[in-house]
């Protein structure tokens, strides 16, 4: 329980920590409807406490502010009313400084609660020490939300602000230089187990543990790079319909896309070469590492190009099982597999059951985890889960090929 | 050889048949863009035989008439630019006449070629053959669209003209009346193996037949029926969101639905009961019947009301292998399993590899066959797709249920 | 009252006439929302005399179809509901040959009331011959709306199908050559009069005939032509935004208009002359004929471009009654004014004040008529209106200057 | 020249004080594409000074940044690129602090050039002069947008904060009471002048002065007040078509429109009373007072029920130069009057030409002032413009009558 509140703290500072870098300016404005204001992850992972826990087990709650259940509820139907997701970015009270209070005092609250969980009963206390797990790793989730929605907004800004100091990249060989040739990695056929059955932390959505039969497939050794999308683009990959899905071709002609999000070509007269807007701002591309900021149809199209696929879900998870640490901590890897409930799913009892289930349609499953993924939150059977066309995440692409 | 030019003729007249109780003015116009004119079901299952067949087999080939190449080219990039899709309505020349012509023209340019095909080397007969295959299965797919397309357009009329002669319901005891009790019927768990492997026409995305494992479900024996339905509507099924999937809510709410695509409400005073548009006109909703014309959406959300879920497409086949033709003939009925390649996919090589391929992403498949299928055209693998709000389709829900 | 049931067989005859060279499939269809089927057109003109005359005028009056009230009822509130605008192509039923049916009884139940006139009492005798006068201008204005959209559906067919046999053009010398140099017709400041104030027919917005001043300003003698408004083309006038108003340069830039409505290139390699599509298909460009098929906005830019200016209402009234005929006939011009009431004006009573009062926003007058227009229906005072963006109307510009 | 500088500091700092009660976050945001962030408006008015004065008057002239040429362009295409409307407050950077920075700098430049004027040529000095007078007039006019647009961003947040602290209404006296009765003030028909011709600064729009004949008209002594416009929400003015304009119909319907843009019914069981939201938030409706924020559609629908109309801009113009100040500072008035040139009108020459005419279209005249107006900015002929659906602004309506 001590150990609880001490990591209660730790995850709670950390986000505090990730906005430091900006201003209450940044902290306000809203991109996009897909992203959401800093403010507002600050304000709805507190929310999320408040609503889910301290309404529960506070004895004579009062809420912080009666206004903020439905202005800093996402999506919980079961809770009632939600503000406009599209109208996050226009609340410019409370403050940045109020939802710090907001964040403090909640905080304090909730310390206070863990220190006092001996004082109620058994049953609940295992509940409540659920949900505060529970509510550490959806804060988790909306660090790297957090992140990926900071890097929109700065590159909608002409003046391509970083987010943080620029990291120079001392010499040109760093930018360079082709990553490690990819060895393919060769699974048999049989029936696996996918899912998470415990003990630790998981996901509703994670389980059950359950068979899957695979046929031999392999496995790319590391993420399709730069300098290899670079080529798909640099043979017309951007321009050839008979790569893409049919809504995939729809979506790039009519988004006029012709390279991943964040790249951009020098427009100096002498410089051809690309540039890549990072949160230390607008960088050289650097051709070895991972391509990343893909969407599904991109990372579906390359892959027919390069006579592979994308891995499904059970095939990934196989066989991260037997390679580890690879998979994980430099993109989200996009999965053919449409995100879907597992054989006996069962969403959390009461209004927290929202958290997953409803999504699962026209999303697609990405795998793994990414750069901006906080430290020990991501795991084997994780599941990440976005539409076909979003691209804002750090996604990226790991291919597989059927046969042994 | 002349098996095929008998089967040929059947079911190209079959075609003409279903427009015979059209005006040429309800064969041209285009309801909204999913669906299609008579008159563009005609051209195109015409152009289909000219482009894939004659062009490569006729010798000294012409086309009918050189703009019908891009005209009636559904959405083959391989073959060339294409009509825009929404705009197929606006094509009243060529007229329905010389569309006609068109259509007996290619015929008999068709059985030319199939009497005269001894004369063309071995291989080739075999690929002309398959192909020929191919253009009447596809020429199968149109003929039950050309049927949901032109309900939709006399449904848009508030005439409500009938496409056939009522077909009058005789007495009361028709219309009332439940369904057959349901059965649950159970399957163990296990390794089974789903897809085609020939002798017989498939396509290609029924393949290759593979191994997948299912754990314990149950089916129910019949599908959902229209008074079953109606317990959903009265229990309020489109007030709440707690029912429905998160983006299906957000589609409900905002095209104000309260009920399936074709029924209405009686507006006379003394009259409440409900009336369904169907191929005969406004009729008596018939409660023991299949409900149809529900979108995955709608048939979710309905299955989770009923404590159920929709099934999957392997758990389908298993299950369709087992019980035989009660799963075919009524309605279409919604599979959880979003459309994709089956491990070792292949699309078929040159322009016809995209009939199918390219549209594995963001549709649902269903299974079975509806009322207006052609007789022989569906089979256990056969795999249908349609994206999540298409509710024009005659499509229905059979429960499945985790467990044994 | 002879007289006028003559003239009411005249008119009512020329619209059926004018759907000759149609098909069923061309009466039926809708090729944008601003245009209607013809076989709408129909329908509609003889609704106005059922609706307005005959359910007034005619003992034991009954509908000759009870849904026709709402269907072919276009936008008169006071009459009730009115099937959708956008919706008006997807009527397939009534078929053609139903709605000449309904014109045909019709006719005959509005001749016979004509005939019977003289036992209806005095002052609604007086009324009775205006609604049918007002119903035959109606007619005329519908008559010209047709052609108008009829050349639009046909020119959204690749086939470019004629309206009407070609007129071939026989020598090259007609299609080239400069038209007549303009002459710059002055006019003194004053106060004049516009407006109508009878006798004759004319609508409510031509009323009341009233004063205004105006400051001196010259007309020019004729239209602006095809070979002037090239070359504002090939002057940049489309790239170059200071030539326009602000909302025409958005409108531009973002339909990516680069010439009139029925203007296409030849893309024939060693051919670059233009072509326009017209009532006899697809036609080399006649430099010296007035252009048209302008919208408002770039009438203005041509004037702009022009060092000249569009005439207001009143200049164009003023040197029209001056110098008569060469005002008419070719196509309707564009004028300064917005559609606006005359001080004064007052609508018709009843539901037929609909006619012209509630769409005085957002439009601008043309005055004069067009090669479209039928004979005798245009006037000295007659206002046509249309938005600032429509193209498919006979549209051009005669240019105005401020100063002696 | 010293008292033109004093002016210059006059003006600019009360730009700064209007934005004191505001936070950063206030300042950056952007409600909708129509209005901009406060922010916003304090840069761009600096560009104005920058761009068209120092640019062109200041020896070895540095931009403050060069990318703020583009980004602070509102829509001067003789100036060049600009960063797209909608996106304005996307741009957290430049912070709030570095805009007045910017201020302070461009300040300290044009009161150096100011102090210098005697150093520069005659002719030169006059073009100054007139500039420095638009400039500070421009700055006066952002000065009430500012006003109108951070009131549309705060009504947007469900806590309706006050921009400014509550004025508290003390009894309730002051909100009941009816407005003094209206007199209706005649005006004879005759030639009169409008428009500006000095002395006195003015803008382009404004002129030439010229002549109008207008016919007997009277107008009302005041503005339509809250009472009077309940009345017509009470008798169902926002429920009949046979009030409204077609196109305002269709708005109304679409928006779903029952009130004023900043009415609010109070949800209180036992209190049906009208709040209101102004600039010091949410307060009582007081029914005495002029009703504001109307459209044009909602301002021409209760003239047409009131049975009255809305004046033209002659008869305002000769109506308000006969009874002075009460037509200014309440609120602006709707005319029926398009925005269009006067007789001989020319745009200022350059870049700050494209100030008002490229605007003169689609959009109506209003006239006088509102209580957001700076004192001593509005004037007799001054024309203010908008767009009939544009209800943000301090908008309201005063009665016209045709006849004497």
């Amino acid at each position: 329980m001590r150990k609880l509140a001490r990591l209660f703290s730790t995850v709670r500072d950390e986000t505090v920590r990730l906005v430091q870098p900006l201003s209450d300016e940044d902290c306000c404005v809203q991109s996009m409807p897909d992203a959401s204001p800093a403010k507002w992850h600050l304000a709805h992972t507190t929310w999320f406490f408040e609503t889910f826990i301290l309404e529960r087990f506070e004895p004579d709650f009062q809420p912080f502010h009666p206004a903020f259940r439905v202005l800093f509820n996402s999506y919980y139907e079961g809770v009632g009313e939600q503000h406009p997701r599209a109208q996050r970015g226009l609340i410019t009270r409370p403050s940045l400084a109020e939802v710090q209070a907001y964040r403090q005092n909640v905080d304090q609250r909730m310390q206070h609660l863990l220190a006092q969980s001996s004082a109620v009963d058994d049953s609940a206390v295992g509940e409540l020490y659920a949900l505060v797990e529970l509510g550490l790793q959806h804060e988790q989730q909306h660090q790297e939300l957090l992140l990926t929605d900071i890097k929109h907004l700065l590159s909608m800004n002409p003046l391509k602000p970083p987010y943080l100091a620029s990291n120079a990249i001392s010499d040109a060989s760093e930018i360079g230089g082709a990553a490690a040739a990819v060895r393919w990695q060769q699974f048999d056929a049989g029936v696996i187990e996918i899912g998470h059955a415990g003990p630790g932390f998981f996901f509703d959505n994670e389980t059950p543990r359950h068979r899957q039969f695979v046929e031999p497939f392999s496995m790319a050794s590391r993420l399709v790079s730069n300098g290899e999308y670079l080529a798909f683009i640099e043979d017309g990959g951007y321009r050839n319909p008979l790569l893409w899905l049919s809504a995939g071709w729809d979506w790039v002609t009519q988004q006029k896309l012709t390279q991943p999000l964040y790249w951009q070509k020098a427009h100096a007269q002498f410089d051809s070469s690309w540039r890549e807007f990072t949160l230390h701002g607008l960088q050289p591309l650097v051709l070895h590492e991972a391509v990343t900021h893909l969407s599904y149809f991109e990372a579906e199209a390359y892959a027919r190009w390069a006579q592979a696929r994308l891995p499904t879900e059970a095939e990934w998870e196989c066989a991260a099982a037997t390679l580890g640490q690879d998979y994980f901590g430099v993109a989200w890897q996009w999965t053919s597999s449409s995100y879907a409930p597992y054989p006996g799913y069962l969403a959390l009892p009461g209004a927290v059951g929202e958290y997953n289930g409803k999504f699962m349609v026209n999303q697609y499953v990405l795998r793994g985890s990414s750069s901006a993924t906080p430290g020990g939150h991501a795991r084997l059977t994780y599941r990440n889960f976005f539409p076909a066309t979003a691209r804002w995440q750090f996604s990226g692409v790991r291919l597989a090929r059927s046969g042994g």
